[in-house]
């Protein structure tokens, strides 16, 4: 059983997607395959790469597609829709192939990271689902990436669900952020629903009812002996919170034989504050003790705060990761770019007075270009019918300077996209959570070149071109200048 | 029926409120009563007021808040939680009250704009739930006011489904946009869910998919002969696009009888385009054609377009005002202001380094102040047991300046928290999608001054206090600071 069985999203689509699709049944072109690309135009954030997230949802939303009576019923209300289109709505399955990117793929600009190959009707309707998903969950994992890479190696917890754009966002965004790297989440919708840990001890109400700090703080410590973790900041950090989470280390947990796991702090200045806690908890010989932190906090304030040698052993993090505030929409876009008319292929190409909006045309390969220490030096773009033969010298076309003569030299390479969904089935099992995460960690440490990960002025990581593949491409371009 | 029957989000909570709450149970402390509220602190974008907005959802989580055994189950497997909290956890149903401003309510920092009077663990675990809709909702209500107004009675129409945060800011996004004033959305779910009218016709896929753009537009006219409005720049939008719009309207619509309703612009500079289009269509007689322009709007692009002149009739407003982009965290907070031991109320405050972050403790009573022109010249915030006489001059205090003699004179008042839940059951019927807006529309036009509503510098709206509600929170931050 998946989320989606108890929750039909089918509706999930804007309205032109089932205009379009009871146009395309009005005329008869209800069988014909079409291919659509899912690709983005730039980084959030001015960054060098994104993660891709958000694969596993589209997966079950597909295999779950249909539309329950109500929802014909809701569109016959409409009054746009035939009869017979209705009719095959009621029993309508989606019966087209997904190929992707696996999920938790370093990814770059311009790349099909997905791409739907179905009759036309079929690939059209699945259209926002898709992109919501792709673009929701890579910009969180994206964002949450370099909030991680900030905290350098520190612990980070997502705190943002009452932040979040709603439910889904809490949920889906406590994944992303676990794929881009945090160990745990305060959400304990999305702890249950994909087995992230949670993590969470007491708000300043737990403080603020009992008589006085120190007995919350006692009484905390006498039902959660191993987990307790004080927050410290209701009154006086310094004056009353951090001394009162020492008296009870030392009058409460020591007795016990347990220890004060940490504090938090959630307001003033973290860098100097933490310094003086830290102080503090080590004069009483609490070394061991943590200091967490929490407060609309980024890449940017964390990367200030450990500038400063602030004392802080992890973060929460919430508003700032789960609505990736500093710059909140991942453009992913859903294009058309092969159709087959009586089983001929036809690539297609959509112009734009903006050259970066000119789409790769046809059904197409991505390969990783790796050198010998296994760095990834490029990505390439091919048509679908090429192979990549790297046991010798291979040209290819970097899009921006084509005039250049350039080859893959002593290289490897791995295509990219791989098959996900083959007429309407899943083909492979669910990948965990857990192993995405890895991955993402794995190609970072592994492949991705440190300059592409800091974050001013990264590296540009290139998408070259095979020269057939360029060729394509400049041709639709002279004939849609013609015509 | 409601939306969380089949869906129960009781688990959309963070762990810190599950620890407490078995904290609370262990202590004993179950049944005494506690008042929590929701305010926040600043207004997005710098503007003068917001836009109270999902509150309905929240009457509906709290009526269908239930633990389902797996739910149990899953705060089993943390190891956190005692067996008997454990089984209460079974039975638990919400207990508390709930007062809250009518939703669609401007509003104001500061003010508690909803308010949960009720045994300490209920009131302790809606905490986030509560949160998410307030922060999601109001956030995107407010945004669009912004846009609506940019458009100068235009009509705007809520695009933004696939940039949004996952499927719920969708949903609930597109019912928050209609509250803060779009005509439409194009998100399927929305339309279906909350009964908002829904809009679209093509992308550029139709257009891509058929062997040239005259027919493209040409099959779309004969299945759609009523809901003529073509997408005119997939190739080229003076050459191509509104050409061929206008050879459709005059060689198959015209002898149909019908008329071309508009044409679409998705790309390029939207000033100018508009003005040329505007001219081929007007010089082919087709002066009632609307011109309908979308691509990554917001109150600034449109303002800008209209300042140039632009002629466009309507706008589909995506990514920016979906995610409300320019300001995406509404950052409204759940603060506890008043407990009962024995039946005492005991007023709390909660105090801070910064000042605007210090809370107005105790239960109260928050006012609109009325002109007699019927203007909203400023809100005031009372003790919850005092009644607020305006027959004579009434004496208020300015909290940033409370040195001064200030008085309401020839003034009217309407309490704006009213009982929306009591014993856990609500005590209304829910308030149609359509009122709330219209209540929008109302209190803008008739209530809240000009001044408020303007982008740059608006007017700062009062909140001021009643003298004894002022020497309340004083005698407390005095109490305070003594211990």
């Amino acid at each position: 059983m998946t989320q989606f069985d108890e929750r039909n999203i089918t509706m999930m689509m804007d309205l032109y997607e089932m205009t379009m699709a009871n146009g395309y049944f009005e005329n008869g072109d209800t069988e014909e395959l079409v291919s659509f690309d899912v690709f983005y135009r730039n980084n959030p954030d001015g960054g060098g790469f994104s993660i891709f997230a958000g694969l596993e949802q589209i997966v079950e939303y597909i295999e779950n597609l249909h539309f329950a009576e109500d929802d014909v019923e809701y569109f016959r209300s409409l009054g746009l829709f035939s009869d017979k289109f209705l009719e095959f709505l009621k029993t309508y399955r989606f019966r087209g192939d997904v190929d992707a990117f696996p999920e938790g793929t370093i990814m770059y600009p311009g790349e099909p990271i997905l791409t739907v190959t179905a009759p036309l009707i079929d690939a059209q309707i699945v259209e926002t689902a898709i992109l919501a998903q792709v673009n929701h969950q890579s910009l969180v994992a994206t964002k949450t990436r370099r909030i991680v890479k900030a905290a350098q190696g520190r612990g980070v917890s997502d705190f943002g669900a009452r932040r979040a754009h709603n439910m889904d966002a809490a949920v889906y965004g406590a994944r992303a952020a676990f794929i881009g790297g945090v160990g745990s989440t305060a959400t304990v919708l999305a702890g249950k629903q994909f087995n992230i840990p949670v993590s969470g001890t007491m708000a300043h109400s737990w403080v603020m009812y009992y008589e006085d700090e120190y007995t919350a703080f006692k009484k905390y410590a006498e039902i959660y002996p191993n987990a307790a973790l004080f927050l410290v900041d209701t009154y006086d950090v310094m004056k009353s919170g951090v001394p009162n989470a020492i008296r009870v280390a030392k009058e409460v947990l020591e007795p016990m034989g347990k220890r004060l796991i940490g504090v938090r702090l959630d307001s003033g200045d973290l860098a100097y504050l933490s310094k003086h806690v830290r102080k503090m908890l080590d004069d009483a010989g609490l070394t061991d003790c943590k200091i967490v932190a929490s407060n609309s906090l980024d890449e940017y304030t964390i990367g200030s705060i450990l500038n400063q040698g602030g004392c802080i052993d992890s973060f929460g993090v919430g508003e700032r990761l789960i609505t990736a505030k500093s710059d909140p929409v991942f453009g992913a876009v859903y294009k058309m770019c092969e159709i087959q008319i009586n089983g001929k292929k036809i690539p297609k190409i959509k112009i734009s007075e903006t050259v970066e909006k000119i789409t790769n045309p046809g059904r197409k390969k991505v390969y990783r270009i790796y050198d010998e220490q296994g760095q990834a030096i490029a990505d390439l773009l091919t048509r679908a019918d090429e192979t990549v033969d790297l046991s010798k010298p291979y040209r290819y076309v970097d899009p921006e300077k084509p005039w250049k003569n350039r080859f893959f030299e002593n290289c490897t390479a791995k295509e990219l996209q791989q098959p996900v969904i083959r007429g309407g089935k899943r083909v492979n099992d669910p990948v965990s959570l857990q192993e995405i995460k890895d991955f993402v960690v794995r190609q970072l440490k592994d492949e991705i070149w440190e300059e592409e990960q800091r974050f001013e002025n990264p590296h540009k990581h290139y998408l070259d071109m095979s020269p057939a593949f360029y060729e394509l491409k400049m041709e639709l371009l002279a004939k849609m200048q013609e015509s």
